[in-house]
């Protein structure tokens, strides 16, 4: 087995809660260059049924293709592993129900497949919940209780990161298990819809919910001139609301995709009307990167500011990868 | 744990290597009590990828439902327990290749859901091979070999039940493993068209490969009528030309099923003109059923058949179930 001087174990190792780049080996050695141990990566969008089984299928051959480099996590054991050997432990996810359509038994067939995370909504709409980019929230529906009961029951992890807040809120309380907001920040700091409502993030707190902090320019205060300081300030924040323990990193980072992916993302197959996100008609592409975090290399970066600022080593630590490693560990069996 | 006077283990249970019932705790304690520890159930004859999925998650709900009498077997290590904790281990398999449409990566996908057998046609010409009713037989098909080899890597076991001579002679010469034929009897004992030749058996036991022996009306000499004795006398004939070791049971009992599932099973969505299958116009309906098989309690009675003929008691265990399982153990392996 190849060693790897800069290698850590999954204790001292970065856990990246979200990403979406545009997979290939030179990201996965960034990565792990950069000392990454786990990732959360967004396998499915809009994708129905049936083509979320091929981006399972793509993901597949990754892991076959790849195989010192990543590797597939189902289990917290396999999560266990992250670090032990090399390899990057991928947790795939959906950040829609697309992937479910309107069948109850499909959350455990993707569970069983290795789909660890699932976004209740995506901006819009959904047979479960609302989105946050929509007017009005009615909440978690009929359909949306059912499935956040069987997702505890199987260990699929709830995600809200682009849900609305009724709709967070309801599925906070609804949910017999902590849940995740995987990539976004304080609306406290930088006002994006996008970002939760100290209320939001009490509740997620207050139920043994988790946090990671989104690096997308346009979650940030500043934009892509954030600086390192202003990331680690706004950690700061954050955890003087939900406490150091629930907090983690989770990136956002799309690396290497073309401005196609950002429409898709954005539009899917329901907007005829060209729908900007949080972009604009002028402002219609991917923000500048950041300067402080350009690719998988540069994680090292934001554990640096963050002891720049004035945290200690181990909690440093626990926002780079230890929180998320000990919530994922549980959050993953099954009830 | 509750403990059955008349359960057996893994060693001298018995395995069924198909059936499609209509599934319900009566069927399931019926099964129990005739001492079957494992059987190969059939998911999925027509239903495209989508559907076949909704199958899988009907079964997962079953297991759910069931927890005292069944378990789902997705490794060999689940299928060694059968037996030890009073539940029966199921297998799930299609009797066609319409689970995975075009797409070579659902092999894996359905896998992982625990599909453990695939046929590679079911009666009809496919994308993989030839049918057994087709009057031409073209042999595996370009995709085909890829499925093949794709199945070998994944551990997911080849049928050839319902193929053509031709097809089934390549599948069995292509696969790097031995492949099955689970529910089928020599077509020397009785000229059906689902019989297999000497020609194919030699074949398959020469790769390693295994026979289930069919106790469907149409696949027995005499019909409904055949005798205890005749089906032992069909089970030391197909040892004749397989070895004691490749041959076991394979019942295709359909218990409970009405006929518009005989129906289903026949027509798909394929005919429009309607298709009898082994019946005919006149004789359309599900055979009667053999005197001494008519619930999985009467599983016994084969095993004394057996032993009446004049097999040993461990050559009567061989076909009753060791065989299975052994071969089993090695074949849900993954490359």
């Amino acid at each position: 087995m190849i060693r790897h001087a800069r290698w850590r174990s999954g204790l001292d190792g970065i856990v990246d809660g979200l990403q979406y780049s545009n997979w290939s080996r030179k990201i996965f050695e960034d990565l792990r260059a950069g000392g990454v141990v786990a990732v959360h990566a967004t396998a499915i969008y809009w994708e129905n049924t049936r083509e979320s089984l091929s981006r399972i299928a793509q993901w597949n051959q990754r892991f076959e293709q790849f195989p010192d480099l990543i590797r597939k996590v189902r289990t917290p054991a396999d999560l266990g592993q992250a670090g032990a050997d090399g390899r990057i432990a991928f947790m795939l996810g959906a950040q829609n129900c697309s992937p479910i359509e309107d069948d109850i038994g499909l959350v455990e067939v993707f569970r069983d497949l290795g789909l660890l995370f699932m976004q209740l909504t995506y901006n819009n709409q959904t047979a479960l919940a609302a989105g946050c980019y929509e007017s009005d929230d009615a909440g978690v529906t009929r359909f949306g209780r059912q499935v956040i009961s069987e997702m505890n029951r199987c260990g699929m992890i709830i995600d809200m990161s682009h849900s609305a807040e009724r709709s967070t809120l309801e599925a906070i309380s609804l949910s017999r298990r902590p849940i995740v907001i995987s990539h976004a920040n304080p609306a406290s700091v930088h006002p994006s819809i996008r970002n939760k409502s100290d209320k939001v993030l009490q509740a997620l707190s207050a139920s043994g919910g988790f946090l990671g902090l989104s690096t997308y320019p346009f979650h940030l205060k500043g934009g892509p001139e954030c600086t390192l300081l202003g990331f680690a300030e706004l950690a700061a924040q954050a955890v003087d609301v939900m406490g150091i323990d629930q907090v983690g990193i989770g990136s956002d980072l799309c690396l290497d995709q073309p401005t196609s992916i950002l429409t898709w993302m954005r539009n899917g197959r329901w907007a005829k009307e060209m729908d900007f996100g949080e972009g604009s008609a002028d402002n219609a592409a991917w923000p500048p990167p950041l300067t402080w975090l350009k690719s998988g290399r540069d994680f090292p970066n934001i554990r640096q500011g963050l002891l720049d600022f004035g945290f200690s080593p181990a909690d440093a630590q626990k926002i780079m990868g230890a929180n998320w490693m000990r919530f994922l560990e549980a959050g993953l069996k099954p009830e």
